[in-house]
């Protein structure tokens, strides 16, 4: 079998992206200018990432059968999403297939009872945390750390699913009680008060050269990211924490490829909520606001070739997201030449139907301050909503 | 059928592109931010285009079978070269298709002679030229404006193919030998001494709307563009007579898309050289250096949508020619790993195998000062081509 990072005379590296959402579709613009072919395994022939490469297989990220099949044909695995069997992902490596990140990266990064274990041995800040399985536990919680109690799924959350606020042990109660009912491990964490919320991004090569992009804000709301602002507006202090963080963390799990830290800022410092490691919303700024984008560092990377710089090539830039609304078009196309109007911005849709709460697109904008950057995308947004 | 601009609720915009080398690969890139579905009409499927896009023909360009085979899938034909029959095009749109540019742009961009003819005409500046059939009239055009003379075939030359000096009346007589012998047509021009060859990129809609990118100047060797450096370091008055040259013709030729003007620069001014109404090497630059690149203005354009803002998003820009030389490696990106190493270098790779003189990448950098991009982008090229 070749070598992923021999670039073989003749032959272009192959590299194979478990998952085809918007993820792996902004990866394949990124593969096409290194000259690196794209694989996805998708769920469907119609995933958005499946709609722009010709190498599509289609299968199951949990099917060991699947996995095999279409590693067959890389020369390195990777992944858009952590929704993958970590068994699996060991019997493909050890079957000699070339896997980023590693079965063990992915069995901390999908499970955050893990992360914030391992964070808490490292000594990495985070917030009070214990894993419960009985509402007499939660309730335990809550009168040492005060109400109200944060839940969370260990596994499998996203965007806000997961995620619960328990105002008191009644509240607790019945989350408690719907999650033994579905086989759900829960961990109850402090209700912190956040200042904001950011975003670390590192890629990491296998022999250990890592880079940190600029520390952005996001902006969520009921759990899902609205925007991200770039550069954060913080004290240098704080940024370089987040980096020495991140970095930390990268090395701790023997990352490779890329990795989103997200943190909380606090009236004292930063806390780390948890990490993601592949392409991440936080970093899609980078594709126009960087001098290598995110998908480009975590090909890079996952073929252990050097990564690229991650300087800001604007002062500032911000990523609204363009989230399904109802009475917004089925395909968010339709209003595109609306909002291509607005100046100098950057629209990315994603050839997903609009459905509402569903991350359909996003839109960049580069500027002298973030202020007029927001304003910009914010209002390309609203043009492909059709709310403009 | 339904209208290209409409972007109907619930599909993608479908364009399809004649040609399937880098410059419809490119355009791919930019058709996946914007949710537009690019078709490809190849001619084999390696082609570097038909390698990175699922919807991909194959099929002659001046087959009108297989032209309207291709335009029965897709809202919008375009072109990325300009070896089309026009007859064909006329057809194509008179059975209803969207083709732009239109037949009537295609025939003069694909003929210097027309081209001249319609410049001088408009009285638009041109080196004098005369169309040749016979060493006579080219002895005569030599004895009025002085030798060398410059003769061009009128129609399929590019990269230095179809353009000879003649130093004198013999040599020009074995050019119009071969010429006869080869049913080619010829223009005799005055060799004008040349300070700098330029471009001036311009894209327009159908309404007339039209955006001029930052004039360029390119470096040429052998016919072949090496170099493009953006801004060009030109008195303002002279990049503004530029840009009013490249509206004006434009406007002429009734362009849908996007438009290179190559220009010579002289003591005395600028004149025109000739013109390419496709994306074109002398715009390449503007993936990474303008707020919307050539590939998706062109895109916008032939699809009616507004056109984006041409601003350089950095002081200086460099983009090099990765051209195929002997005893590179077949596949470029067996060297991608030590170009990559080059400090915020961005390569691109056009799935091409390398052959002597072959266009198979490019690279381009951002600067605050033009010299200092243009070293890195060169470094990073001499890298790839295994002589750095």
């Amino acid at each position: 079998m070749r070598e992923a990072n021999e670039g073989a005379d003749g032959a272009a590296p192959r590299v194979g992206m478990v998952g085809a959402g918007q993820l792996a579709r902004m990866t394949q613009q990124a593969a096409i200018s290194l000259g690196i072919e794209l694989h996805v395994l998708a769920g469907a022939p119609d995933d958005s990432a499946a709609r722009v490469t010709p190498h599509v297989s289609i299968g199951r990220p949990d099917s060991l059968d699947d996995l095999l099949a279409f590693a067959a044909c890389c020369d390195a695995v990777t992944f858009d999403h952590e929704l993958v069997d970590v068994a699996a992902l060991r019997a493909l490596a050890a079957a000699g297939h070339t896997v980023y990140p590693s079965a063990d990266t992915v069995e901390v990064a999908q499970d955050k009872g893990r992360q914030r274990e391992l964070f808490a041995r490292l000594g990495l800040p985070v917030p009070p945390f214990v894993r419960v399985h009985a509402i007499d536990e939660v309730r335990a919680f809550g009168a040492a750390h005060g109400w109200p109690v944060v839940l969370k799924a260990e596994r499998g959350g996203y965007d806000g699913r997961g995620v619960w606020l328990a105002q008191d042990a009644a509240g607790a109660g019945e989350v408690v009680d719907q999650a033994v009912r579905r086989g759900l491990s829960l961990l109850a964490e402090q209700f912190v008060p956040i200042t904001r919320e950011l975003a670390q991004l590192v890629a990491r090569r296998p022999g250990g050269e890592s880079v940190a992009y600029p520390l952005v804000e996001t902006v969520q709301r009921e759990g899902i990211c609205h925007e991200v602002l770039a550069p954060a507006a913080i004290a240098l202090e704080r940024a370089e924490e987040a980096r020495r963080l991140a970095l930390a963390i990268a090395e701790a799990i023997g990352l490779v490829g890329i990795m989103a830290v997200e943190l909380f800022e606090t009236r004292d410092g930063v806390l780390i909520n948890e990490i993601a490691c592949r392409p991440h919303n936080s970093g899609h700024f980078s594709i126009e606001a960087c001098a290598t984008s995110q998908f480009e560092n975590h090909l890079r990377a996952v073929l252990d070739w050097p990564l690229g710089s991650i300087a800001l090539v604007a002062p500032a830039a911000a990523m609204v997201n363009l989230i399904g609304v109802p009475g917004m078009p089925r395909n968010p196309v339709a209003n595109l030449p609306a909002a291509l109007a607005v100046e100098g911005v950057r629209i990315h849709v994603y050839g997903k139907e609009s459905r509402p709460g569903r991350k359909v697109g996003h839109v960049t904008a580069l500027g002298e301050r973030t202020a007029d950057a927001r304003d910009r995308a914010a209002r390309a947004v609203a043009l492909l909503e059709g709310s403009g």
